[in-house]
């Protein structure tokens, strides 16, 4: 980090700009700097909260004094108040550079990826995770970075999706239970209970909040057929804005109707197949044809919006996007749901395919990855 | 339900015109219409669900032939294809009447309220919806309508917020546990275990996703103070679009991060105080004195975003939008965390007051409401 060098508060006070030893610039407003005061006075000292409300602001707050002590910024508030900031503090949470960015963009942590992913997939040992929180946070990281990862060494025990979820966040019960079989049944009340190929989809867009993380453990994988698919939504949802910024835009714009029934559930959630931050951040694809209920769109923005579907699925369905794996009994893999696209082909024969599929909440992933990267 | 009179596609075959007993007009593209074929080659006969994707769709898909038939509508499509629709589906799915609406528009199914509430105050019984039903599905409207009941006679024995939340959905664990107690400690990690009064508040919104529905159950409540307060964020965030359109459109543009951090958590997320769908619908409000974090916007932006965020506050200050109660032992309520902000009194002397709250997905609520109105 660089070295604050000098200080100075402008002619009103209320702003001020702080000078760096690689020659940067910062500036911070008088009301910004005093409602992220760190003194025990303004933030809890045991748990960091804040201690007062944004009513209770001065409206007219301004700097009356400011210096650098041992590295530090400190500053004299009229009305009176007395802040200290470290200057690393300051440094990371600068932002007189936060600029407007295109339609599209994604948090430089996350990094797209195509069938080449394939020769490197991201994956951890499950006995390693349970032994090693360095393993641990670096799996972690892998499935933040990628939306997707593979894990090896699970064994073939019964409900261990669940442990697995357990070792990093909690499980969110859904309709299907903690966890839910995957496998061929005689009266599926869904697709993914029968030998069909599913195509590349999000789980439960129809649920209100959609899962943050699908787990899928393979506990039996010899029927014929029955592959696994992964897609980075992100990779294709950018692909389809420079191919085609109308129909991104259309995608973007138009809220989807999903819905899912069943002899105890009725789960109905409408969210455009594209989901952008105000900001222009892409935050979120929905895409599932079996679910996908009946569009409720302005008549003259119809054809517009199957045209954007249509073009939308067939980047999904292009092979070099592809990352094809067979699971193996023991292995496990996760997707970050609001993220990368899963499918399988369709699986018969004499042999079986049983998975456990459980859910969970990607807030309890990040949490851990930051918790971990502080200690290890 | 109007009754369906005369059906005629239009040259192309592309459109088709729909002439309904009221005089109404309803008309439908082709590729919609193919699209949502309800025909048992179309969707699973078991549980619904679509077996073709958009791919499959023909592109250039038209109705070839057009007839009412026993009051439901028959298509010949070219490729191709025959379906039948019942003619109250078709009504209710119509969508040629779908128009734009100003940023700010709600379902209509949702009715926003001030301190006038508190003279009728959305309430059920616990032992009338173990035993009904009816009870139950009434009192899940009247919380999906206001985002917010109370629930009386629900004892004081521990843990009965969670069998609640499971009368009609899933608790939501994190970090907090699968409920937590709310009284006052000596080393608290949150405010919310102090005496302090909290401002009102919506809860985690440092969580991703956001808890949809917030429940706090009264064991104790003994003390001097502690009352209860809600507000409804959607009529504030209302009066804000009012009162100050640019504020208002601050808010619904700028994402705030908020953070909540202690030995076993470090939970970080970024969202507008005030959440538009693309189409202007207002999906939730996000506000929290205590978690609010360093906003990262631009340097010119900055000013006006506080400005508007103390506008927002002042508005949700405003005695006149809070319904205040004391909450007695036995009694429960619960909250639409995306809309509805609760918060309370300090309290104090030698009383003591202890409640247990847990989180549950507002997915879960309206889909036992669904299912309960087609049975009850």
């Amino acid at each position: 980090m660089p070295t604050l060098i000098s200080v100075r508060p402008d002619t009103t006070g209320r702003i001020l700009s702080l000078h760096w030893d690689d020659g940067s610039r910062s500036r911070f407003h008088a009301v910004w700097l005093r409602d992220n005061c760190p003194c025990p006075d303004c933030r809890h000292p045991g748990n960091g909260q804040r201690l007062f409300t944004v009513a209770e602001l001065p409206e007219d707050i301004r700097i009356d004094a400011a210096m650098i002590t041992d590295g530090a910024l400190e500053l004299r508030f009229e009305p009176g108040h007395r802040s200290r900031f470290g200057a690393d503090w300051l440094h990371t949470h600068r932002y007189d550079e936060v600029r407007p960015q295109a339609a599209g963009w994604l948090d430089p942590c996350l990094e797209t990826w195509d069938r080449g992913l394939a020769r490197h997939p991201p994956r951890g040992r499950w006995p390693v995770l349970l032994e090693s929180p360095e393993a641990l946070a670096e799996w972690l990281a892998l499935i933040h970075r990628y939306g997707f990862a593979l894990l090896d060494d699970c064994g073939v025990e019964s409900g261990t999706v669940c442990r697995v979820a357990e070792r990093f966040g909690h499980v969110r019960e859904t309709n299907y239970g903690r966890w839910f079989e995957v496998r061929s049944e005689i009266n599926p009340v869904n697709l993914a209970y029968t030998g069909l190929g599913l195509q590349v989809h999000t789980d439960n867009p129809y649920r209100d909040p959609v899962p943050g993380l699908q787990l899928l453990h393979c506990l039996t994988n010899d029927a014929i057929g029955g592959d696994s698919i992964v897609v980075d939504g992100f990779h294709a949802a950018r692909l389809l804005r420079d191919e085609s910024p109308k129909d991104f835009a259309t995608l973007t714009h138009w809220p989807v109707p999903f819905e899912y029934r069943s002899s105890d559930a009725w789960l109905r959630a409408a969210a455009p197949l594209i989901e952008l931050a105000p900001t222009g951040e892409l935050l979120a694809v929905r895409f599932n044809n079996r679910s996908l209920a009946a569009p409720r769109i302005p008549l003259g923005a119809m054809p517009g919006f199957y045209a954007a579907y249509r073009r939308f699925a067939e980047i999904l369905e292009r092979p070099e996007l592809h990352v094809r794996f067979k699971l193996e009994p023991g292995q496990l893999f996760i997707v970050d749901n609001r993220r990368v696209l899963h499918g399988r082909d369709a699986f018969s024969g004499s042999g079986s395919r049983h998975l456990q599929g459980c859910y969970a909440d990607r807030g309890g992933l990040l949490s851990t990855l930051a918790v971990l990267r502080e200690v290890v």
